[in-house]
């Protein structure tokens, strides 16, 4: 099995910085082997990649792009709680909020963005639930948030 | 103590087949005892039975029995998980989004729906905590989704 | 270091008697060291507080005020599942829904006023993960919704 940099790579992504919280809260907490991340936007080494609605401002695959960057930050994120030691990390949920007008229907699709990469990057243990649901507003405009839980073995 | 399906086939409810995922994910993921179950919207044996906007296109009863079917689907998912004996199972947390207008108030009487359905088949284990929140849009146009979280003894 | 009631009240906060239900379901679950709470509204010992729209019907402070109610009840509910004894309770997470229009950003700014409430109250032990949604509607018409994780020692 390849490396997770070498896999994210083939495809033109990366594992960004780890973002820093956009307020006073922690980028992740353990809870026994659960590690808990914070709210994640499309954000690529702290700069703001996509704004805007989805169906309005952004196509459906530049919305799955701006999910698949959430799920990245998450990812660099919950590195932290593992030293970087990505093949004893698993995801287990994304709950994702999509920033959407009221006839918007494909929030699914969007999260597929975010899901394809945790596949991508993890393999097999990639593979989680989730919820994918509209919403009016995000932070700094965000197209896209990705609030996720992942577990380490010790 | 009647069993699960008899308790439900009285009040006209039935266990659906547990529903495919609508996307790249997992209908379950288990972290220790908890069941992690991905987000439901109120299909039947997967044909979805609602849609719209609850308060303009469904009345409340009508979201509410759309809620219950979340919640079925969410029990059939966890069943499962703990190889269909229901003894075992214990519902934790739902996360009920609903789908509405800025105007509506009355999420958690929708949202009563889906908690009344799995104390009707769980009983006293199926008392849970939740969040009854209103949003713009959800997979599908369903009128409800609801990410649920379970226990089950080992 | 200072008792809690004294920290808060120095700031002219109190913890309120913890909330009932707003529905048919419970105000906490333990599962193993975790404690799961209820979505909390912006009420003061079941007084809605605070209605309406952030940006709308309510300045930011005034939501950071509401934010700052729902965590005093998320944390006096947990208060029950630790007998009181909040040198045992850790907060571990804050999903945060903030009502508002599809062009207000400033949701993380509203969930500090959350965030800032646990630090004062807990310390270091107050420092949690979370996400700031913004959404259409919440129950009672309260401006902000939060639920919350936390954890307990033995």
């Amino acid at each position: 099995m390849t490396d997770i940099h070498a896999r994210l790579k083939e495809r033109g992504f990366r594992l960004p910085v780890p973002p820093k919280p956009n307020g006073n809260y922690l980028p992740f907490v353990r809870s026994g082997r659960q590690v808990l991340v914070a709210g994640q936007t499309s954000t690529s080494d702290g700069v703001l990649q996509y704004e805007g609605i989805v169906g309005v401002d952004l196509t459906v695959p530049q919305a799955q792009h701006a999910a698949a960057l959430c799920a990245l930050n998450a990812l660099a994120i919950a590195g932290l709680a593992c030293d970087g030691d990505f093949d004893r990390l698993r995801a287990l949920r994304l709950t994702g909020f999509v920033r959407c007008g009221p006839d918007f229907a494909d929030t699914p699709l969007v999260m597929d963005g975010a899901s394809e990469l945790l596949v991508l990057a993890l393999g097999e243990r990639g593979r989680h639930v989730r919820a994918a649901v509209g919403v009016a507003a995000l932070p700094r405009r965000s197209p896209v948030e990705i609030e996720s839980t992942f577990e380490v073995d010790e």
